[in-house]
Formats: structure tokens, sequence, C-alpha cells
């Protein structure tokens, strides 16, 4: 299997990332002073920084004009010095410890004037993991405004920049090339589990020798290139998300795999529905709708569209067909730095689709005793439609094995 | 590497669990009518659901003598039947849907009677993960008292049963075997991601072939057995939570290991510092004082005692021999289930350690390029003080490598 070529992969640059901190008072409520973050993920989007979430709060304060202040635990401040990108780091002693943390971060707040001020908050508090307990925000600056304001960061995080784009097609690349090798290695009687690690190792190792180690822009869900099967074989697959299971390969098998790589903190995402030999008259019948779905789909989503209208415009074929029993879920979500991201291609999402937003285009049908059908693509929003990135065959003729 | 020998691995058993369900009430405040839990962690240990949580809210409800509802989408469904303990499974749509999730599970608690109960929540709603955006419960159910209760479920949680400790006696024993391993294969001129890699791999395999796949109560932080540096290698080990920037070994270094296993749904914790040759006089130093630190904290915990008298006593030495410019984190924490579970051994948490408590003892020191040390050993509180589980050498002498 050859590794696939590629142009240098270029990170993130230090001033798009304090640009998008700049500029995310645009996408807040007017007369907002100030954002305090705790997610991860956000956190990571504004600052570069990557940590451990545990028990111990994690905070980023965004201020008008871009200034950002990071908030941590004594453990992480040499970790956070040497790469968050910051104007400020505060560090507390740790938690609870003497004063617990949420009051540090009150009193820094305070210090900032913002003690009555108008707060974007993600959340209004750390939220109760590995153990944490403590006040909210509400309680600690009880005389400040909180608004919560995920869905207007989320807004922000959904239109990619053009380096955003190089990452996730250059993830795309990756993910196709471990996609390649799992279908290469399966083959009745084989191991998951040895098949999964075989593909990825070799995969990862390509990719690392390609473009380097990724580790310091890492994504939480995928490290390295990756080519999993989550125990979606035979009936099984019939599980949407199914936890996986072990199992070995058997001639008739239904198959539902995942890939996707890690690149500068950005993933992709791509799935394929196989057959262990040659399909029965079930298996093409449902192979070959999914794919009428997918394609309804993809002659859904162009700039202009709701979201809701493709996943509209897909479900009534489900309903013409006659499938309803078969539904289980909407047709595909917004990815990039997230595994999932919003906007979502749901009937109850209203959201506008525009160019730059990144979306999984993935309608399945789950038929039990039988299998789940469900091919996942990345695709891009373009200025007149949109752009398939996933490289990888959809046919059912190069997706049967053996 | 002879692999461990051990008894049959028994699961929780479901009569276990439900006695969790059932006793929650003893631990909330009085004239709590239910309670209704978002987090996956306390969604797995009262109703054996394993679940990836995304933007599609999931919710565990509670209910006095016992009864367990579980609210999903659809698309998990056929899991939750297949797979989750609880009297009810009941399912929504999709998110966001026709009716907003958090809507339909309003609708379930009113059905139930609760529109006007006193509820016990780990968190007012379901928490803004990968897109997700909703109301939280005390704006959908207005007329209902909302108690934060997710201290009185960590207490609970705190106290682990034989059943519990069994398991996590087994994941000390295959946390030992995988750091054997990585002891083993660490030498000069190696790369961590190698070396990681491999002590992992035969590990799992010689654990998967012995007690057999874990993954139908899988560990949301560790799958199989697992060994590994995470970066802190050489200087770099002066972060105490350093992200994996995959080096090679170097003479001289410092290292900071991590170890455990999977099983049965819990893990344990095994640290410890290496070095790669005869340590320097400095090394020496600063591995004695980790050691003595260590001695001082085995020594304080007993039932009775409070989690703060721990830190402090440790704390003191840290003040007499002038340590304090090295000092970052509190001496340990509750784990079993969690990675980090409360109590804390920190001078800020008053509890009070209790025979069945299962902490890590982890009292850290930390030198600008020199490196880091810290050994980790997982305790049980005793009825008379405490039992080291870990099985692994403490002394520098084993810990030299080459």
């Amino acid at each position: 299997m050859t590794a696939p070529t590629h142009p240098p992969v270029r990170p993130i640059s230090a001033e798009e990332r304090a640009a998008r901190a700049a500029t995310v008072f645009d996408h807040l409520p007017p007369g907002t002073d100030a954002a305090v973050l705790f997610d991860d993920q956000f956190i990571q989007y504004y600052a570069a920084f990557a940590f451990h979430a545990t028990e111990r709060p994690i905070a980023l304060i965004l201020l008008p004009g871009g200034e950002r202040h990071l908030f941590v635990p004594r453990l992480e401040r040499e970790h956070a010095q040497s790469f968050a990108q910051a104007e400020q780091v505060v560090d507390y002693p740790e938690y609870p410890g003497d004063t617990h943390p949420m009051q540090r971060l009150a009193d820094h707040l305070n210090s900032l004037g913002l003690g009555r001020a108008r707060i974007g908050v993600d959340h209004d508090g750390y939220p109760p993991v590995m153990g944490y307990s403590g006040p909210p925000v509400s309680e600690v600056l009880p005389d400040a405004v909180l608004l919560r304001v995920s869905p207007q960061l989320d807004a922000q995080m959904a239109l990619k920049s053009p380096a955003e784009l190089d990452l996730i097609r250059e993830s795309v690349r990756w993910g196709d090339h471990a996609h390649r090798l799992l279908q290469q290695y399966t083959q009745v009687g084989a191991s998951e589990t040895d098949v999964e690690g075989q593909a990825t190792r070799e995969a990862t190792a390509a990719m690392v020798a390609a473009i380097g180690e990724q580790r310091r822009t890492p994504n939480r869900w995928l490290s390295g290139a990756v080519a999993l099967y989550r125990g979606q074989i035979g009936a099984a697959s019939a599980l949407p998300h199914a936890m996986t299971s072990g199992v070995r390969f058997q001639a008739g098998d239904t198959l539902v795999t995942g890939a996707g790589a890690g690149v500068g903190g950005y993933i992709s995402e791509l799935e394929r529905t196989m057959f262990m030999g040659e399909p029965s008259a079930e298996q093409r019948r449902f192979f070959g709708h999914m794919l009428n779905l997918q394609d309804i789909a993809f002659e859904a989503l162009r700039p202009g569209a709701t979201c809701a209208s493709v996943d509209v415009a897909v479900q009534a074929y489900v309903d013409r067909e006659g499938l309803r029993a078969h539904w289980r879920h909407h047709v595909g979500h917004g990815l990039g730095q997230r595994i999932h991201e919003s906007p979502f291609l749901d009937r109850g999402d209203p959201r506008v689709l525009e160019s730059g937003m990144v979306l999984s285009v993935e309608p399945g049908l789950y038929v039990p005793g039988l299998g789940g059908f469900r091919h996942s693509d990345t695709i891009l929003i373009t200025n007149s439609g949109m752009e398939i990135l996933t490289l990888y065959p959809r046919a059912l003729e190069d997706l049967i094995i053996g």
C-alpha cells in the first residue's frame, strides 16, 4: 500500500488563533464585556492549549480586543507558559485547596473590573468531572449578567479557514490510507482487534514518517491515523454506536467501518459499509437505498439551504420507500476540531449552510439481524454547492472482501 | 516476562448495581424525590450502560425504591435494551429534532409526577459537548426544586465493595505486567512511541488471553493493559501533565511512567520514577525526598483521619526540607471507575477517610531542567490503616535502566 504524498503540513498560526479571539465578540450578543470558557475544546480553539481535563478547573477569559487570560492550576503553569497562546497565564495553587479555585477565578475577574459585567459563558461553572464540585459562576459573581454563548462560539468554529481546510484535507488523506489497510487486512477468521491494530499502527507510522508527530496539537478524539470497526460487524453493525467486542470476521458479515486521522488538531470522517464475500439480495437492496440517501443529501447540500432541508429531503425518500423502521439518526454533523460539531443535518436545525462549513454526510439504515448500512463522507460547502473531500471508493463492487 | 496468574474475573453483578440505585437515596438530602443524572460515569455506575457521549443527551432517572429509567436517543434504543440495567428505556427521535430532547425529558418527568418534585441532579442540564445546546432542567421543569448532588453520589462511589476491589486488584496485576514490559523495552535510542506501543500491545494480548475481552464493561480512560511515558522523559518530565511528544530515550534521562488496566470497568494507577543509567547526586537526592514524601503519606493514611491531614503532613516535610519551589499538586485522589475520583488528598478536602476507599498516593517534586520525581501507588483504606495494592518495586536500585 503506497502512503499518500502531500504538501507540507502547516499548523494553525499564532496570528490566526489570535484573530479568532479578537473577532469572537462579533459573534457574541452586543454589549458582551468578556467571555469565560471552561470547555477544553474552546480553550484549544482560541488559545492552542491542549490539556487533560481533570478535577482542577481550567478557564479561558477572552477580553474585547482579543486579550486572553488562561486560568490554570499551579500544576499546569509551565505547561501553559510553554505551549498556550495567551497574553496572561494566571494560576491557583490546587483544587480544592485553601481557597476554592472558583473563588480565585472570581477574584481575578473582579480585578479586571468584571464583577458587574455582561459575561458570555459556555457553561455556568466548571462541570462536575472526576469528582470536581464547586459553585457556578453565577454564585461567585452574583452581580454579573451571564449569557450562554456556546451556540455563538460554535457558529464561529463552524466556518473553516483555508489553513483549517488544509489540515482537514491532510487528515482525509491519512484516514483514507488507514482505511485501505483495514480493508486489505480484513479476512474471514481474522480478529477485529488484530486487523484494527495492524492498520492503525502501520498508517500511523507512515503518517509520522511523512508529516511528523502531531502530538503538540493533539485532537481529543483521534491520535494518529486510525481505522476501526468498533464492533460493527455482522448483526452487531445494526447498532449504530456499538461498543467494540473483539469478534472475528465471518463470511456473510455486513461491516461498518470508521477511519480518520488527527492532523494539527483537526480530523475528518470516513465510514464505509463493506461485505465479507458476495452480498445477498437483501444486503444489496439496503446498500442501494443507503447510496440513494447519500446522493439525495449531496444534491441538497449548498450554501443558502437550511440544515433541516437536507434531512427532510432524505427522510422523504425513507418514507417513500417504506424504510422508516430502519431509520435511527439524522443525516450528518459539522466536524473539524471536534469529532461532532454543530450545525447538524437534522430536521430540527434551522441554521443556514454557508461556504466554508465542513460536515459529515452519513444517512444510515439499520436492519436487525442483517446489519447496518452507512457510508460517511466528509464534505465542504463551497460557494456554488459542495465538494466531497473524502477520497475512498463508495460503490458496492469496491467494498466486497474476498 | 511471565504474565500474572489470577482468579476468574467476575463483573459487577446486576444485583449489586441495582442495590446501588436502591440505596442512593440514603446518600441524598432527605425529601429528595428523584435523581436525574447526565454524567456518563454515573450512568455506567448505576445502570451498567457505557456509551459515547455526543450531542444527543442521555439521562438516567433514579426513583425511590431503585427503579431506573434510561432516557436515550432512538439511535441507542437497541443498544440500551441489550446492555443497560434499567427497568425502563425511554427514547426520543433525535437531537435537535422536532421537539428538543430536554422538553421530552421534562415530559417524561412530568408523566412520573415529578413536575414539582425535589430532584437531585449531577448537573443542571446536559453539558454543551460536541455542539449540543439546550435549556437547563431548571428551565424545562420550572416548578421543581433542583439539588446539586454530585458530592453525595461521589461519596457513594468512593466506598468500594468486595467485587469492586477484586476488579481493582486484577487491574493492578495487569498494570504491573505492562509496566514490567515497559521497563524491559526501554533503552537508550529507542522511541517512546515504539516502547509504549510494544509494552501495551503485549500486555493487552496477554490480559485478553487470560481473562477475556473487557470491552463490554469498558472504562473511559483505560482500555487493555497500558504502560506509557506521556512525554515525561528527561527535562520534559518536570511538566506533571506533559502531553507526549514522541522523543527518544537518552542517557541521563529522568523518566516518569504511568500504567494501569481496564478490568470490568475498573482501573488502578501505577507510576514510577526511573533513570536512564546511573543517576546523578541531584537525581538521587530528589528521588530520596520523593520516597520520604510517599512514606509520610502512607503513615498518615488511616480510617478516621481527614484527607487534608495527609496533605498537610506531607507538605510539612516539603517546607522543612526547603522543597516548596518543587511542589505542584496535592498528594493523591480517589479512583476506581473514574481515573480521578473524590475525595482528594488535599489540604482543602475535609472529608474523613473510611475503610473501603481506594486512593492514589503520588506526591511529586518537579525540577526544571532535571525532571519530575513521582511514584504513584494505589492503596486501600482498611479497618486498621491502609494496604498498598500496587505490586511494583519502588526502590531506586530497581528502577535504573541499563
